[in-house]
């Protein structure tokens, strides 16, 4: 029986479960994998001592380079995250011949262009399930699974502090901030949470999916981008009271050979099965001309889920190897595919929630109609909310499908008025289950 | 580049997809899979003539034989279903060191030790992911994708047919009889749909699930099966009222080294997941010590799904061939398992929704319940329903956690009261969350 020899660099939260799952089921991964899966080194700047398990002698060291230039070691798995010195680790390990395991979406992101290359012309693998939802295999089965389909769309919750913040604001009412708090405080968001927040995190995992779906290269500002900081209690309450939940999706849709690539909050009717994933769990909608609708579920990160996705690419490349070695696959398959364009976030066409803050005098309504009306909005429901002694009120409205430009412009006139208070709220909605 | 040549036998439903496909999708499964696939034969008794597309040239044969000795063909697509020429067929093929690729769920649940014994030693794949959950790739997700996990749970919804019937009884207020009618109208339903409605091609199925979770064998007997034809209208709007819906699951749960399997009809919340699971559509839950809870949602049957499944195995087993040949791992990893044995129903717990029908008299909710207590079943609540001007009234009663054998013990001895007009319905509880 053949040993593949695995170098893990980077011990901390991920790194530690990879380490203590190759080590504590062993049986269970050659018996499923068919090779066994030694673990040669476990590398950190400074390894910290692990608590609950004890590593074997001679496998801990503070040299990447070590790991990295070792002929033994075959796989090496990188989950130190940030951009250097990851990219250059990665970059020699895939020059020395090794198959990387990446859980780093921002690398990818940033640098996926150079490292693909470089995996490609080497013949290794560079795999990557952990940088998107978690434990759920969604780039195995985008890949693999998904491969005889034209995907034309993808609709994701692959943040899971976001989701997290929206639904703590909805079961719990709390504000924006007091929810971001206790997501701190329960360890599901970051001392700096800003690219969680604001929409960074969740675009770099939809340029990933996008990318692999439609056969496109994506950069990071070829996506509309959106956080959720601005969604506000009163928001998600309309949004409830007409039927919809508040969540931050990612969207990619191909229509007649144009991608629009997007990031936003976004209302969901409550009854779609998006709407219902709650908390920190991601999940990933996805429509194929064969398959029609599907949808996978699971927790988007964390040590384990994030360990089980390192392990299932470190299955694969040992697969690989014990079968030949060759590169399995073209890993991003860019190359001729039909996209044309990218549609601009202005061509973009959603029905529209709309919240004006007004001062409740006779006329207002008109002239605001009046503006939408001339911007070509139609409008689907109209909703009054009085507050009693106030004299500015709000009033929701929910539109036709109509397009960003005709929105925005819009919305610049009527922000204008004089008896328009606060900026107009606007938040886009989905329907997944339409196509 | 190199051809891979694929000969698909049987032109039905199924097969006429995966023909279509291949055909229709030539370069978009070259750029992914890394080699073409060339379509060499499409076999069936007496072809039919396909509509909407052409068949090339000298591809179509009536001699299944013929496919298999084709020394050119590497990869056979079965695709016929039933037991007889389809084990023999697989078989041959098999023998002739041909990947097979197969939907027939039948087949593997019958004859599957003998087919993967023989696909084993003659280093080839038998694929199958088209035998369960139609498009979504949960064969895939479990084996490869989640190869780090030791799964503790599956719970699905894997015969839309059951899942159709029981969704427009909910939605519709049909009857069992009306709802099957609609499903044949449909066509979600076979002419004879017998298979379906009593649990045994979910069970089929669920072996298929629970044999590469668990890594044991499992045999049709080991299954305790139900089908839904006794789920009544009544019991789907009491269910509905305490917050519940009637799902057709497949569970499969190990606790202590030991397994329980068992297909029937099953109160689910209405909030989970699962419960929301509508129509045809197929869905399975998995939880694994590492990802926790996992959802896996999308159409379980029909042509273009199906055939999704099926290429997605010509796929692999075409990149098997890319890269060496050998066989990628075990097919059906059984072999040293953690499972000591099977739980027997009887053993069982859960909770309990029962629906008694009795004469509306003083002090018999108290013998009742007198006899649920000798019997150590308690009870979370009590509804009583009421009928004005009928003196025959139903009882509900939703019981804790309790053991199947003393339900059936005190069953046995509440239907023998005399003012216990009709046999007790008594329907199990699933709270898939919880773990």
């Amino acid at each position: 029986m053949k040993h593949i020899q695995v170098g893990v660099i980077g011990f901390g939260t991920v790194g530690t479960g990879v380490v203590r799952a190759l080590l504590e089921k062993p049986r269970l991964l050659q018996r499923r994998v068919g090779t066994r899966l030694a673990l040669r080194w476990v590398c950190d700047r400074d390894m910290p001592r692990p608590s609950g398990f004890r590593l074997p002698a001679g496998i801990a060291t503070i040299d990447p380079q070590r790991v990295i230039d070792d002929p033994e070691v075959q796989i090496i798995v990188e989950v130190i995250g940030g951009i250097e010195p990851a990219r250059t680790l990665v970059l020699n390990a895939i020059k020395r011949g090794k198959h990387v395991v990446t859980a780093n979406k921002a690398l990818l992101a940033e640098h996926g262009q150079e490292l693909f290359a470089a995996a490609n012309k080497h013949g290794v693998q560079l795999a990557f399930e952990a940088s998107v939802g978690g434990g759920i295999p969604i780039i195995k089965i985008l890949r693999e699974g998904l491969v005889a389909n034209d995907v034309d769309t993808i609709i994701g919750i692959v943040n899971g502090t976001s989701n997290y913040i929206l639904s703590q604001m909805r079961d719990k009412g709390m504000s924006f901030h007091e929810s971001l708090l206790e997501a701190k405080r329960h360890g599901y968001a970051e001392r700096n949470p800003s690219l969680d927040i604001n929409g960074n995190d969740a675009a770099h995992k939809l340029a990933i999916l996008a990318q692999l779906a439609f056969g496109v290269p994506i950069r990071q500002k070829d996506i509309y981008i959106e956080g959720i900081s601005s969604v506000s209690q009163a928001d998600i309450q309309y949004a409830n009271e007409m039927g919809y939940r508040i969540k931050p999706l990612v969207i990619a849709k191909e229509e007649n050979s144009r991608l629009e690539v997007r990031v936003h909050p976004t209302l969901l009717e409550k009854k779609h099965l998006l709407a219902n994933v709650s908390g920190v769990y991601n999940a990933v909608y996805i429509h194929g001309d064969l398959v029609g609708s599907q949808l996978f579920y699971g927790r988007g990160a964390g040590q384990n889920p994030t360990a089980s996705a390192v392990i299932s690419d470190i299955a694969d490349a040992a697969r690989l190897i014990a079968s030949g070695n060759s590169s399995r696959n073209p890993i991003v398959p860019t190359g001729p595919h039909r996209i044309r364009s990218f549609k601009r976030m202005g061509e973009v066409q959603t029905r529209y929630y709309m919240r004006f803050t007004v001062i409740d005098k006779p006329g207002v309504l008109a002239r605001i109609a009046g503006i939408l009306g001339r911007c070509r909005i139609s409008l689907a429901s109209v909703h009054q909310k009085e507050r009693k002694a106030a004299r500015i009120v709000p009033v929701v409205m929910m539109t036709d499908e109509v397009k960003e430009s005709d929105v925005r412009r819009a919305l610049r006139r009527i922000d204008r008025l004089p008896f328009v208070k606060q900026p107009t709220v606007a938040i886009r909605t989905e329907e997944p289950s339409s196509r």
